[in-house]
C-alpha cells in the first residue's frame, strides 16, 4: 500500500488519539483530518476541537450522531433481541459499525485516502472498525498505529507526548486501572484491574447504574409504547429514540438495572473479562420480548430465536455491513409490522420484569385458552394432533424393540 | 383401539385424579393401578394412598423420584442452558417425561395395558405426558378423560364426586382462582384470575418466592462447585442432585429469585399466560453459564447457543424421548467434559449475578488479554486476519459499486 | 361447525372428484361450485366443464393458474435452492397454496362458506390444502370427504358412482396400479404398485422423462440467462416464467433429467416411496446454483444454505403462508439483488452439469486467485489469519493437555 | 518465535516440496525430516525416499495411511452427508487434517520442533494445514515458505533447483496448466487453464473419471452394504474402507460418475474455480442417502439437514479439529447406531440413483402407507393434527385481518 496522504482520525481529544494525531502527523506525514462523535458517551465534545487546532488540524468534524446511533443501529439490533453468549447486549460492538461509516463520509467528503482508530491490537474493536471501513470503501487505506508502532508502554507514550508537547491531564500520567469505552447504550470497563475474573469487580467501577443496594426501596413502574417493533414512548409521552434511550437509562441506571460482569470470548481467539452497564438497553430488551409475546406468531417468534445467535455473533464480530446481517434484519424486521402496543415493567433494585402487555394487535384470545368449550378448539382435535406427532416415534420404538437397542 | 382392562393413571389423590379413578373404574371398567410421585411438589403423598385405597385400588405406586428428576432430566436440560421463549426455565415441561416413561414402566410392571394423565385438553402437558408414552411403548392405550368424558365443568365435576362418594376438600367444593404445577424445579400459575396478560400477578399467587421487596436487604453471596457440567456442591458442601437444587430453591426463594410473569406460545398454536417460579434453577442457570464461560471454547460455546433453541423447543413440547432431542444431548455433553469449577455468585432481591469464576480447566488467559507482547499472539498478526476477513466485503462493495448498487 | 351450504370443490373431472361433487350434494345438502385449475399437469380441462354441468353445477371455474404457479410459487422456491431431505424439488408441495389460495379467492366471491379438496387421510396434500385455506380464511369450512365418508375402497366408488349415474372412465374401473400428480414443475408417482422400496420403479412409471438410456447421444448445450435469482431466458431468448419452465421440460424430458426414486418421510408421521420426475426444474435449481457462485457473497451464500433446509421442510409441510416461511422468504429475497447473469448447462442422459457461468455483477477476481502478487490480497496477511484463527484451538489443547484429557 | 531447529516436512518428492527441503537446509538451516503419506493419490511413493536420501535426509517416514484416511476422515465425513455450498464433497479439505495429524505425531517422534506444507498463500490448504498442527501441538513452529520466500515465480523456483541440483522432471520446466490433488476420495484440479470460469473444462483435465459420454452404454447395478452408518460391502463381498472406496472408484470412474466444475467461495474471502472427480465419494453419499431413507426417523434425518452445511463448512474450512466438528459429529454418530442394511444403485453414464433399499431395521412401513385402515393410523386423526397446527395461522389471519394489514 502507497503511504496515506490525508487521514481522517477518529478522535477523542483524550490522550491517546491525541498522540495518534501526533504520531500521524509526524510519523506518517500525513495530513490530519480529526473526526469526533457524540454517540452519548458524555463527554464533553468542544475541548477535542480545542485539541485538535491547537495540533494544527485544519478540517475538523465534530457530529451528533446519538439520534441515527438509536434509530438505525441500536433499535434494529433490540428487534433482534440480539444476545451475545446469553447475556452481552453488544453495547460496543453496535457503535463502532457507525463511526466506521461516518469516517468513510467524511473521507469522501475531505479526499482522504485514509482512516486511522486508535483500538489496541487484542480487542474486537479494530475488528470491527476496518471491517466497516472496508465493506464501505473497498479502496480505503487503513491506519492502525497500536499494531503499527513502538509506543507499546505507558512510559513511552507519555514520553512521546511530552516530546511533542502533547497536553497531559492529570489523572492520565498513570496507568488508569481499566479502560472505559461509552455511549448511549452502556459503559464497558475491562483491563488490568478487572482482569483476575474470579474477583468481584468493585463498586467504583461502574458509572452509570447506582448500586441494586443503593436503589429506591420501592419499584418503579413504566409503561414502553411501541410502533412496528421500536419503542417510542414511556408513559405515554412520545420520545425521538435517543431521548428514549437516555430516558430508559436514567430509569435502569436509578434502579440499579443493566450490570453484567461476563467473561466472554473475543472475535480474535482469547477470552476477556468485561464490566457492563446497560441500563436503558437493558428495560428495553425486555421491553421488546414483552411486545412481541404477544403480537407475534409463535413461528416468527421461534425461527428470530433460531436466528438471533448468529445475528449477534455477526453484530459483535463487526460484520454489520454484510450481506448475512442484511439478510437476517429483512428477516426480523419482516416480523415486525403488527409489533405494535405497550409493555408495562417492574423496575426494583436491578431487575426489570415484564408485569402487563397489550396490544390493538394483540395473539393472546382470553376465551380460548380458558377450558369451556369454544368454535375455533375443539379438544379431540388435540387427540389426533398428538397421535399422528407421536406416530414416528412409535415407528421408531417399535423398531427399536425388534433390533434390541437400549434407549 | 379395543378396550383397556388395566390402567396405570398418574393420581395425585387430588379431586380431579380421584374424579378420574372412579370413572375409569365406572365408565370405563377398568381396574386402576395408581402411580403418585414425589418429584419435590411439596406434597405429603401418602394421603393419596389412603384415598386410592379407599377407592378399592389394589396396586398402589408411590415413588420418590426427586433424584432421578434432577439428575437425569433437570441437570442434562440445564447443560444446555435450555430456555424457552428467551425467559422460561421449562419447570413443567421437563418433569413430563420422568412421569411418562416411570407409568410405563409400573404398566409393564403390573401388566397394564393402558396409561391415564389428568392434564387438560387445551394445554402442552397432554402432548408431553402421551408423546412419552407413546415414545416408549407404541402399543399402550392412552386415556385423556378430560378430551373425552363430559365433566366439563366445575359443577358436573362435584356433582360426579358427590354421587360417588368421593371426598372433596373444603376449598375445591368452589372454581379455583387459578391452577398450579409444582415439582422440584418450579411452581407455575395459571389460568383464570391471571388470564388479563395487561394486568399484574397478585402477590399471593407466588408460593415459594418472598416478593423481591420482602427479601433480606443484604445480598447473599454463594459459590457452586460444577463437575464435568453438572452442580455438585453449594459452598465447598457436596449436595447430592435433589438436595443441592433443594437448597438452592431456599436460598433462591428466600431472596425473591425466579419469578417469571410469561406470555407464551404453546405448541397446541394459542398463547397463554403463565406465572412461574424457579428459584434454584434461575440460579443454577446462571450458575452454569458462569462456569462455561471460563471452561468452554468459543466455537463450542456459540454452537451451543445455535441449538439451544430447537433443544429448548423440544423440550417444550415433549419431545424429550426423540432422536433429535438425544442426538443434541450428544452434542451438549460431549461439550462439557471439563466444565468443571466453581462460580461466585451474588443473589439479591430478585438478582442472580455472576461475580467471579474460577477452573482449574480455565481457558482463560489474563496474560494474553494484556495489552503487552506475548509469545502467543502477535499483534500484527491481527491486520491479517481483519484484512483476510474483510477481502470479500471488499470485492463485494467493489462490485455493488460498479453495479450501481446502493446499500 | 355448523353444516356448510355452499361449497367449493377442487375438481379435476376425475372419478373421485366426480363422486365427491355428487356426496357433497347428497348426502352433506351443498351447493357445489366446481374449481379446476391448469397448473400445467398437461390434461384437457374442458371436459371437467362439461362434466360439472352434468352434475348440475351452476357455477363453474376453470382456470389458467400456470404462470401465477411458476412465477409466485415455483420461482420464490428456487431463489432458495429448496431441497427436501436431500433431493426432493418439492413439485407437489408447491402447487398446493396456489390451489388453497385460488379457491379461498372464489369462494369469497361466490359466498360460499366451505371448500373441499379430494387428498386422502394419509397423505401430505390434505395438510397442505388445508393449512392454507385456514391461513387465508380463518373461518373457511374445510370438508375432506376421504377422512370423513365410508366409501373406503374401490369397490364401494365404483358402486356409488354407479348408482347415481357417474361416467367411469374404463381404465377406472379397476385399481390403478399407482395414483398420479402433475404439474408444470413435476410428476410423482405412488403407491400400490410402487410401495416396496427395494424394487426399481419400471420403466412404464415415468411419464415425462425417457429414460437416460432412450436419450440422445449427444449432450445439449443450454444458456440460461437468469436476472435477479429467477431465470428470464434460454439461449437468449426471453420467456415467461411458465414458458420457460415448459421448454426446459422438453429439454430435461428429452435428456433423462430428473427423474427421482425417493423414500420419503411425510408431514404425518410415515415413511413413504415417490417417482418423481423434475425435468425443467432439475435443470433449474443446477442453474440457480450456478448462477449464484458467481454472484453471491459466501456470507449470503452460506446463510442461504444454513437457512435451507427449514425453508424447505415448510414448504413441504404446507406452510407456505406463514410468517416463518416469508421471513425466511425475505432474506433470501434480499440476497438476490444482483445474481443476474448466464449459466450454461450440459444435459446429457439423465445429468445435468454446470459448464459455465458469467455475470455483469461478477465476484469472482481472475486476477486475485492467481500465485502472482496483487494489491488487495498480501499473502502475509494469511499467516496472521491463521494465526488468530488458530489461537483459541491452542489455547484450548494446551488446556487439555494440563487436564490429561485425550482427544 | 525462535528459529526452528528440526522440521517434518511433508514431502511428495515432487519439484516444489524438493525445493523447500533444500530451502530449509539452507535458508533456515534447519534438519529436515521428511514424511510422505499415502493417501490414495496413486503415484509411487519409494522415489521419494531415494530424493529425499539424495539430498541428505536421514529420517524419512512414508506411511500407507489410506485405511486411516477412510475409515477415520471420509466415513464420518460421509455419516454426516456433508457438501459443501450444496455441490462439494470436500476430497481436499478431508485430507489435510490427517496429514497434519501424522506430522505432529512424526514431530513428537523425532523430537522436531517445526512443521512444514508446500501449500500456497492464497488458497484453503494452509489453512487447513496449520489448523490442524495448531490444534494438536500449541507449541508447534509452522513455516510456510510459500508465504514466506521469495521464489514466487516459476522462473526463480527452476532457477533455485538448477543452482541447487535438485533433479527437475522434464514436465515441470514449463507451468503446469494447472495444479492437481488427490487422493483416494478425489481429484482436483484448478489454476491456470481453468481459470475462466465460463468456459468448459477440457476433456484431458479428468484424471479418474472416464466421459459420461465413453462410459458403458449399459448401466451397471451394485448393492452397497452398511452398517451403523459405514458402508462395508459392494455386491455382498465385505471389503475394508479403503478397499470399498478403491472398487467404488473404479465402478465410478468407469460410468463417469464425480465430476464437478464449481467456482466456490474460499475460507480466505476469494472465489475459486475448481473441477473435481470424486467417482467413489459420488456413489458413496447418494448409497448413504438411501439408507438413511429407510432407517433414521424423520426428526434425527431433519436435524441432520440442518447441521450439515455448518459441519460441511468446519471440514472446508480446517477446523476438524474443533470442538464444534467434534459436537456435531457426536451428534451425527448419535443417529447411526441402526442405519445398516443394503442399497441397490443404479450407475449409468454420470449417473448414480438410488433403485432400492433395504433394512433389518427399516422403518418404512408398507401398511402404513397404503389408503386402507390400519390399528396405527386412523385418518379422522388427520383432522386433528391439521386443526390443531392451523390454529396459530387462524388467530394469525384474524388478527392481520382486523388490524387491514395485507399479505
Amino acid at each position: 500500500m502507497s503511504s496515506p496522504k490525508k487521514v481522517v482520525l477518529a478522535y477523542s481529544g483524550g490522550l491517546d488519539t491525541s498522540i495518534i494525531l501526533k504520531w500521524l502527523q509526524e510519523e506518517k506525514g500525513c495530513e490530519v483530518v480529526t473526526f469526533t462523535a457524540d454517540l452519548g458517551q458524555g463527554e464533553e465534545l468542544e475541548p477535542a476541537r480545542r485539541k485538535a487546532e491547537a495540533q494544527g488540524v485544519k478540517e475538523i468534524f465534530i457530529d451528533d450522531l446519538r439520534e441515527e446511533f438509536v434509530r438505525d443501529f441500536v433499535f434494529p439490533m433490540m428487534r433482534a433481541n440480539a444476545v451475545y453468549e446469553g447475556l452481552y447486549l453488544l453495547g460496543t460492538s453496535i457503535a463502532r459499525p457507525l463511526i466506521s461509516k461516518r469516517q468513510i463520509e467524511i473521507a469522501h467528503q475531505v479526499g482522504a485516502d485514509a482512516v486511522c482508530h486508535g483500538a489496541t491490537g487484542k480487542g474486537n474493536d479494530q475488528v470491527r472498525f476496518e471491517l466497516g471501513y472496508y465493506a464501505l470503501d473497498p479502496d480505503i487505506k487503513v491506519i492502525a498505529p497500536w499494531r503499527e508502532w513502538d509506543l507499546n508502554s505507558r512510559t513511552k507514550l507519555i514520553e512521546y507526548a511530552e516530546k511533542h508537547g502533547i497536553e497531559i491531564a492529570k489523572d492520565k500520567r498513570g496507568e488508569a486501572p481499566f479502560s472505559v469505552d461509552a455511549n448511549l447504550l452502556h459503559t464497558s470497563s475491562e483491563g488490568k484491574a478487572l482482569e483476575d475474573p474470579n474477583e468481584e469487580a468493585p463498586e467504583f467501577v461502574y458509572q452509570r447504574t447506582v448500586a441494586p443496594e443503593d436503589a429506591p426501596d420501592k419499584p418503579t413502574y413504566i409503561t414502553i409504547g411501541f410502533e412496528r417493533g421500536d419503542a417510542v414512548s414511556i408513559d405515554g409521552e412520545d420520545l425521538s429514540p435517543a431521548a428514549l434511550l437516555t430516558k430508559l437509562n436514567e430509569l435502569g441506571g436509578a434502579n440499579g438495572i443493566g450490570r453484567l460482569d461476563l467473561l466472554e470470548n473475543r472475535f480474535v481467539g482469547m477470552k476477556s473479562r468485561g464490566i457492563y452497564e446497560t441500563p436503558g438497553g437493558t428495560i428495553l430488551l425486555m421491553a421488546h420480548r414483552g411486545i412481541e409475546q404477544i403480537t407475534l406468531d409463535k413461528g416468527a417468534a421461534h425461527l428470530k430465536d433460531e436466528l438471533m445467535p448468529k445475528y449477534a455473533e455477526l453484530v459483535y464480530n463487526g460484520y454489520w455491513y454484510s450481506p448475512e446481517r442484511e439478510m437476517l434484519q429483512a428477516a426480523i424486521d419482516t416480523s415486525q409490522e403488527l409489533v405494535t402496543g405497550t409493555v408495562r415493567l417492574k423496575l426494583y433494585k436491578g431487575s426489570v420484569d415484564i408485569v402487563g402487555r397489550e396490544s390493538p394487535y394483540s395473539l393472546y384470545s382470553q376465551e380460548h385458552v380458558t377450558f369451556e368449550e369454544d368454535d375455533v378448539y375443539d379438544q379431540a382435535d388435540a387427540g389426533g394432533f398428538i397421535k399422528i406427532n407421536a406416530l414416528r416415534l412409535r415407528l421408531l420404538k417399535a423398531r427399536d424393540r425388534k433390533a434390541g437397542k437400549n434407549s
